[in-house]
């Protein structure tokens, strides 16, 4: 499976009932599937995964793997809080197709969230589990960090391929990087310094603003990954805006707007999220023209 | 309903295969009920409810309300990061015979839990539901702060009568009953500042400890209310230890092994939490036999 | 030396070229001497002592020695990030007539900054100085934190007599005062949480509002000591408006403009610092009103 | 004034008597003027200014000033926390020979550390500096965040010509260089993140391990200036222990026994700092002999 590259976290399509809408996803597929994305990652935290049901969540991957050719990797978000729910969410992604399941930390009981339980954690899912597993650490969201060494650890099992790091802390995708083997990949989480981790030695992204501007993330990895330092830079910068409004600004509900910008349907966040506000969709449309992608 | 005293966040009881455990609970329920305990919560965080799927936790409020009288109010933890899933989760609850729902703040999306966001949610969930509606702030948990100016607003609401407030912030206790009107009840979630809670106007606490030993923690409360503040002082400082170690230091784990020392039968905690080391219960020994509560 | 009551943190006073005055020190503490103030402390926080070159300092403490009769404590502050001038200013406070020195924790080598860092530091000035000490813990204007087990060693040298704790954790208080012998005197430092600071066991306050309104002050300290726990309760909450404004949201130059509202002349703070923005002057006046103690 | 390269931010000789010691200045600067430095500064952090009296800093200027070329920079950290006394001595600084001077921000009073109080600081001594002036942010140390936003206002001043940023979040280093005039100098605080810092445009750095293994540092630089970002990612990991060690573990004591060990000879560090442990030698010895740069 490829994971080097640029991956598209995308939100869930609910209907005007704020259903899950199976109608959309496969039309917004349909969309996504003609850009340079490397491949998609459905239920993560820009899938407002924690708002859907187990019965919807399996919905939502059975009608991504609908549209998903085989030759994009999908990727599946599956943490839960226990142990025994990620096993089960994991074994239901790979029946209905995943490629590799994406497993958020658990973190609800902070201060027990050691590195024992870690190990024990993810090393029970990845026993279980019939297709790779990706760690998933968000610092920003979960308040707990799973630190190079314990990754160090996980890294050595043969069904733990790779992670998502989402944190902004350069210093620690290179220490993840350099303590773990060559083929285990650090996909980066935070657009904004994206070109940074790619540096270090991050193999890719799995970035927010991939969903709506996917040629200039992609734009920016292949400059990097040709040596061209100073024009990846240079895309790196011009990504700094909307990367800000899709993340800490307006989060999943700016994602939505913005691909609603892009043309795309997907319709409304679950409350108690709420759409944008008005003068949002002005700051999301200048942000996106400026990178001159989406079609007038 | 009486909301001012002391009630216990009992920890859910697995059997040995980690199965809610329906005999486990009502057992365990037969010894709480000799003791001074004003009411119940099940399903808090330390019910360890972010495990259990849906039916487990019907199951368990099933259980609880067949063992607790009716004079006894029997709080349940309704909270989900939805808004729908949060009213769904009330109204079984509501069915199955809760006296009160405690709904804890959703999380997941930080940046975007604002005051508005707080005021939808709250207000659509007590909206709907059959009974009473108390607030719950966790923020060592959940990195969001329901902030006193917000429960202000939301204390106007008929069907939302209080809250618990687990920090330790006393000067946020204090705002949150001044800018309360009188029937709303304030409780307290932190054992080691529960004096100073009751002092400046908390009218109770949802404190672990209060599982295990009772007659400390409801003898605390009694000598505030008496005005005898040199003994509540010479009170709370007895339960420091073992709060201590029920809090911050073991967590769940911790009060599974102090309910073991004391005669409960609840099995132990789900994966990835993990039962203490065989250390803790020497400590958590040692500070109970300080409190001359427990039989030997 | 009497360290049970309030007292007040005095601002400096500077004149229009921003020199130390004097003249306003002598005219600023007849007024103050007329007023229910327990004592005085000179280079506090409040007292701008970080502007402060060590020949200014000399010249504040002897200006408020002459001013302030033997009867009232004059405490002065000595802390400096070196322990040997630290020592060095003890000693020149001592000879000018200092009752105490209060020494804030070196901080600026946060890391280093370790439990045996402060014995030694703490040790050392307290064996040099002629008057007793106090210590002095400001965590959120330091990131350091006098952990109770540091200030329970620290408590055992016969020269160090009690401690100012700023931070509103009453829980922290609680140990503080548990811990150390009972003549040890933990004075609080935050207005906002001075009632329940009481309750578990501190016997006074060092608080900004004590400069401007002492008599709110004293009497919230004398309503607590008599046990009428309500009245003290309820004055608490009246003082907690002017405590926001002169603490986190305008400091030091919050102080100075209620101190000019309530007849005051002691100048302006010192750049980087500002006057407060003209809107503040109207809160300040407000929440002063409120009290009914400033004459019209 | 060349501002492009590495430079050591060295820490002050003491004598054994804990005095300034102008010999062992002398004697450290013959050898680091050897190695491949681009400029040094005195009075920075980790040169313990915090605990130097005014004369002691004039000391140590005027010995460093006779030992450095005029072809080599020689910074001066002159930060305050009065916008006065850093006036003050940035002008006594000046005279006595400094290439420019390092002004750390002001920040005891932290919640008035505005956007305008650092513009009012740092126009007013920018504007009476007779040297160029760089801004200095070290958040970690001082709690308070010199934002992109002010940089940028604060660059179009003529007399401030750069930046040290001491923290290791890469987008904002990236937000600093992108926000301010090509000529304005971003330089890297951090030696663990100064690779990243590089690719995303600070044009140098001011690392502690500098002083001790200049060589590796001038080398990483070298390659990523090269675009051998392969090789300078590689030289950056073997950098990251020592960088850790002299960073948030040892801290100022230490670069110190780091520099005993490579045969310097500074003294130990002033109290509250102590000496390294025993344990720390072995540590240090092992990190520095992987750099292959230390004489046997």
């Amino acid at each position: 499976m490829k994971l080097h590259g640029v991956f598209a976290p995308i939100p869930t399509p609910f209907d005007d009932a704020n259903r899950v809408d199976s109608g959309r996803i496969a039309a917004a597929f349909a969309r996504w599937l003609t850009r340079p994305i490397t491949g998609f990652v459905v239920l993560g935290s820009n899938g407002e995964a924690v708002f859907l049901s187990e019965d919807e969540s399996d919905r939502v991957v059975a009608a991504a793997r609908q549209a998903v050719p085989s030759d994009r990797p999908l990727i599946v978000g599956t943490g839960r809080e226990s142990t025994e729910a990620t096993i089960r969410a994991s074994k239901r992604a790979a029946e209905l197709g995943a490629d590799a399941v994406l497993v958020r930390t658990p973190a609800f009981f902070k201060s027990q969230m050691t590195h024992d339980a870690f190990v024990r954690h993810y090393t029970a899912v990845a026993d279980s589990s019939r297709v790779p597993v990706l760690l998933y650490n968000f610092t920003a969201l979960t308040g707990v960090n799973l630190l190079p060494a314990t990754v160090a650890q996980l890294a050595s099992h043969p069904n733990i391929v790779g992670m998502k790091e989402s944190g902004g802390d350069v210093a620690q995708i290179s220490d993840l990087v350099s303590s773990t083997p060559a083929g285990f990949a650090v996909l980066a989480g935070t657009t904004s310094t994206f070109y940074a981790a790619l540096c270090v030695g991050a193999v890719g992204g799995i970035l927010a603003p991939a969903c709506v501007v996917p040629e200039s993330c992609k734009r920016l990895y292949d400059l990097a990954k040709a040596g061209r330092h100073d024009e990846a830079l240079a895309m790196q910068r011009r990504l700094v805006p909307i990367a800000r409004l899709l993340g800490p600004t307006y989060g999943v509900p700016g994602l939505k707007a913005a691909l609603k910008i892009a043309g795309y349907d997907l319709g409304i966040p679950r409350p108690p999220l709420a759409p944008v506000p008005d003068a949002a969709a002005a700051l999301l449309a200048a942000a996106l023209a400026q990178l001159e992608e989406i079609p007038a």
